[in-house]
Order: structure tokens, then sequence, then C-alpha cells
């Protein structure tokens, strides 16, 4: 009773998704080959944990694809640029079409979905699975990695928005 | 033996390495208050997990700071913005004098360091430690939320530099 807190003028919940909402990220779409064929998402949090072993982490939440892909065994985490914007917007609307004869993609030899447009292709294996609320925290050795020669600019979302790099303020602050 | 993997022609440690430096990301600060006091870090991979509860998921590797980080029971989770790149360089660069007077922090009535200049401070409980390789990946249920009413353009770090960002490409592609 001597400190009492402030209560926070919105509820926590409101303030974390603005908070989030203003925080760029990078963007990637995960794909696995689950029991009813390919299925793939669009993830803003894959982030790199370590590097000795290469292991990265995202979290999934909800849903067909997310429910499968976490169940997964394997799976294929694509980095994409500016390029990829229509495959991001894609893979990010559960209605949409994908895997489609248009769509250029295609089975590894080890059975998961590769988008052969994207510029890294980082096979993995899931090696934790943390379910928290409704999603699920997941950890990823990297198997092997593609690159795709082609350039594209980097891919950054923020406040539900797409954008490019702007110049760098590393050097005037 | 029918289906011999081409092997890539770097090792997937150093492709990987260029995989995540290519990788946009929103920058982060995470303190706590260790057994010799105040410490703190620059993180680039702090991710939203879940909403309800409000869950975070980042990872830090090596280091004094890291392990006291990730072994304290309660946070801060700093998102921070372009205003506060100077910030950033000192939580980056372990050598760099931190908790200074000069500097604007104080620490909370519940025990955690808070620079007050950051865009959002999330006070955070940790609820789940996963080490990986030298690295440990951390979540941590969001407890209050300080959001400091002074906009900042948004931060990214990409390629070993910070930026900020150019125009949305969402109606262009």
């Amino acid at each position: 009773m001597t400190h009492p807190k402030p209560l926070p003028s919105e509820p926590v919940g409101e303030l974390f998704r603005a908070a989030f909402r203003a925080h760029p990220a990078g963007v990637s779409i995960v794909t696995a080959t689950g029991p009813e064929g390919a299925v793939g998402l669009t993830a803003s949090s894959v982030a790199s944990v370590a590097v000795d072993p290469p292991t990265l982490a995202f979290s999934v939440t909800g849903g067909r694809s997310a429910s499968h892909i976490a169940a997964a065994q394997t799976i294929v985490v694509h980095l994409v640029g500016a390029d990829q914007v229509e495959l991001v917007r894609t893979f990010a609307d559960p209605a949409a079409p994908r895997f489609t004869d248009a769509m250029d993609w295609e089975v590894l030899p080890t059975g998961e979905p590769l988008l052969k447009e994207a510029i890294w292709a980082l096979r993995c294996e899931i090696i934790h699975r943390a379910p928290m609320g409704g999603s699920v925290l997941l950890a990823a050795r990297v198997l092997d990695i593609r690159s795709n020669p082609s350039a594209s600019a980097p891919l950054v979302y923020h406040n539900r928005e797409f954008h490019t790099l702007f110049q760098s303020v590393s050097a005037v602050a």
C-alpha cells in the first residue's frame, strides 16, 4: 500500500497493440507442408537467436496455417524485400489463394514449399515450441539456406503499412 | 543417397549472418536491476507474441548484461525511435558508460531502471527462458506500459546501420 502504482489511462492490452503497431519489423513468409498440403503465413516476428548453431525464433497466432506450421517438423522461413510485397499480402490474407500455378513456387526434395522469388530461404527444423495465450513461440535450427541474387529494397512493416528504407541516421545523431 | 542435397557454396553460418544482417528490425533497449545494479542492452529481436495476455519475446547473447537480464524476474523493454539513436549506441557498446548522471533515467518504485526518453516503456515479468547455443530466448508478460508523448521517427536497424523510414510501398506494388 505504500507505493500505489498509477493506473494506466488505457487498458494495457490497447497500449501493447499501439506500441507494437509503431515498432518497425522486417517481413518474412513461413511455409510448411501440413496434412492437407502446403501452408504459409506472413510473419513480422522472425529474429536471429544464435549463430552457432544458426537458430531463429518467431511466433504464430491462431488459424489453420499457424497450427500446421507450429506442428511441422521442418519449415522454410523466407526473408523478403519490397519486390515481394504482393506475395506478402497474399500470405497475410487468409482468404487469398496461395500456391497457385501463377505463383513461382516448388516443393523441395525434402518436402517443404519454397517461394522462389524470396531473397533468402532458410530451411529449418523446429526445435522448441512454447504455447502462450493463443500463440506459439517457436525456435528453429537452420539446416540450409538458399539466396536469390536479385536485389530488392528492404521491406519494413510499420503502422500496418509496408515501407522501404530512407536515409541512414547513423551519422547525424 | 537418392536425393543428395546440393552443398551450399558458403558455410550455413556465414549465410545466416548475411541473411539477418539484411533483415530490417526495430530497436529496443532492455534494462533490469542485476546483483551489481542497473544493466541494459540494445536488442533488435523484440517482437509481440500474444495480445491476451500481452506477451513479447526477444533473445540475448553472451556478456554480463545479457546474463543479468536473462536471470531477472522483471525487466523494462524500451521501444525507441530515431531521436534515441545515441542511447541505442550507448547500450550497444559494452564499454560505454551507462546509467550516468547525464543520462535521463530513474529507478521505478518496483526496482527496474527506466530510460525516460523512450517512446514506449513496457515493464515485464520474464515467464519463459530457453537456452540456445550461447543465447537465451526469453518470453515476458507485460505488466504495465508508459508512453512518452514526444513523437520520434521510427528507427530501423539494417546492414549494421540505423535508418528511418522512407515512403510507403503499400500502394505502388
